[in-house]
């Protein structure tokens, strides 16, 4: 997907939020136990009742990996769930990866081959020659970590350098170098509010993937004040205030019920730029 | 395993050397694409071949993960079949994992949970709370990413902050006060010669992964003069260099020799401590 088409399905929808597919078997309704596959069962269900609010999906590698060889299964069966109903959603494989140039060859090959989902979490610690190799895949994209939503980011990604550039903005800069706004996104926590402006600054025209709304409570009008940009540039996402809304057999309606909340305030910050 | 477990199986062997299980369909000897599950008989002909001259086997999840299912399937069976039949080896799940806390906790479970892996590669970008949630279990290892081989590991590893200390540096450090040498090692490639020595000034008990001999060019010599503690303090991995020696249906017998070349040389290093 190119960031043009992204950007017509935001305005289409009047929505950028992205619904977290992190399916855990401890927290899914019982009754989907007697499924053949409960973890898929759930993915659908809140798929089928969320995808006119949302333009992405992401689904986080470690809920999958968590079960082994049913957990991937359920995970590549989602992919396709997504790809075949709902061709126009942005998925998002948040996984995290990065590894040496031969290694994150491979990795880019799980996710842009045969599954040809349209993007990947990456890692910067290990530097260029991790990341490139996500980019040899045309419209397929790298979203590269800059600065999460959790307190561990305080950690290493704030830490200066003697010309007080902190990591993260290094991390930013730097990474310009290897793709451009049609092929990398960053993640930014919704935790971290005013540092958006500092973010602009070195990526006024990027989109951003913003979590951190919802259970790790991130303003979603903060976000939008401070991160906003002329082709929307947020993609914000929402998992577990979303998914778990409701534990009983009416979980796919609950979680539509909170999506359409979360859209329709988007609706309305859109108006800034539609 | 604990350390000493882990030194009493390197004085045992007289070798530290780590089997490197990158195993790529596309560079497995011919023949092999016959047997039912290709990967598994590849793997399981080079553990047979070389159990005896190694104490360590790394899968490397990328080259599972490309093949989807079939991938994770094999991956299992690899690390049952190790379990099994030499329990004496430590194995690392080379991942290079690390997310919010929550999410971290779910790859723990991947690696540590029903398949009892000894170890996994974590990512430190995300700091404490993508770290310390693989930290829950007894006798499991986080292998934290410090200063790793490939060239890239120069454009964030290497920034000085504003006292000096580079980010790996910090890593080492800030990461100390998280577990100690019972649970945590470090990921330094062996191409990094000399910062060794500054690294053993932040943990000179510390247990190092050291990849980057072999394929990657990374010298043992240099590695041992710079590297070697009273412990032994080194793992080093070589993965190209010993699994594809040879691409006939000798390709295991092959293996086991340049296994043999490094373990003799490891046995020479080993008398400067044994």
């Amino acid at each position: 997907m190119t960031k043009n088409e992204l950007f017509e399905n935001i305005k289409r929808k009047k929505s950028f939020l992205c619904v977290g597919l992190d399916t855990d078997i401890q927290k899914i309704p019982q009754h989907l136990l007697q499924e053949e596959d409960p973890i898929f069962a759930f993915n659908k269900a809140i798929i089928d009742a969320t995808a006119d609010l949302c333009i992405a999906y992401k689904p986080n590698l470690a809920f999958y990996e968590s079960m082994g060889v049913k957990g991937w299964i359920a995970f590549e069966k989602t992919v396709r769930y997504i790809k075949e109903n709902y061709p126009d959603q942005f998925i998002i494989a948040d996984a995290k990866r990065g590894d040496i140039g031969n290694t994150s060859a491979m990795y880019a090959q799980s996710f842009f081959g045969d599954l040809d989902i349209d993007s990947v979490t990456v890692a910067p610690y290990m530097g260029e020659d991790s990341v490139t190799p996500f980019l040899n895949y045309k419209e397929k994209w790298v979203i590269l970590l800059a600065l999460t939503s959790n307190k561990g980011s305080h950690d290493f990604q704030l830490t200066e350098d003697i010309n007080g550039e902190r990591l993260f903005e290094k991390v930013l800069r730097k990474s310009q170098e290897w793709a451009n706004e049609e092929q990398m996104m960053y993640v930014v926590g919704a935790t971290q509010g005013k540092a958006f402006e500092d973010i602009r600054k070195i990526v006024p025209n990027h989109f951003l993937l913003v979590p951190g709304v919802g259970a790790q409570g991130g303003s979603l009008t903060e976000v939008c004040k401070y991160g906003m940009n002329q082709t929307c540039g947020l993609i914000v996402n929402s998992s577990r205030a979303i998914i778990y809304a409701d534990s009983s057999d009416k979980f796919a309606e609950a979680a539509r019920v909170e999506a359409q909340k979360v859209q329709v305030e988007m609706a309305e910050e859109l108006k800034a730029i539609l």
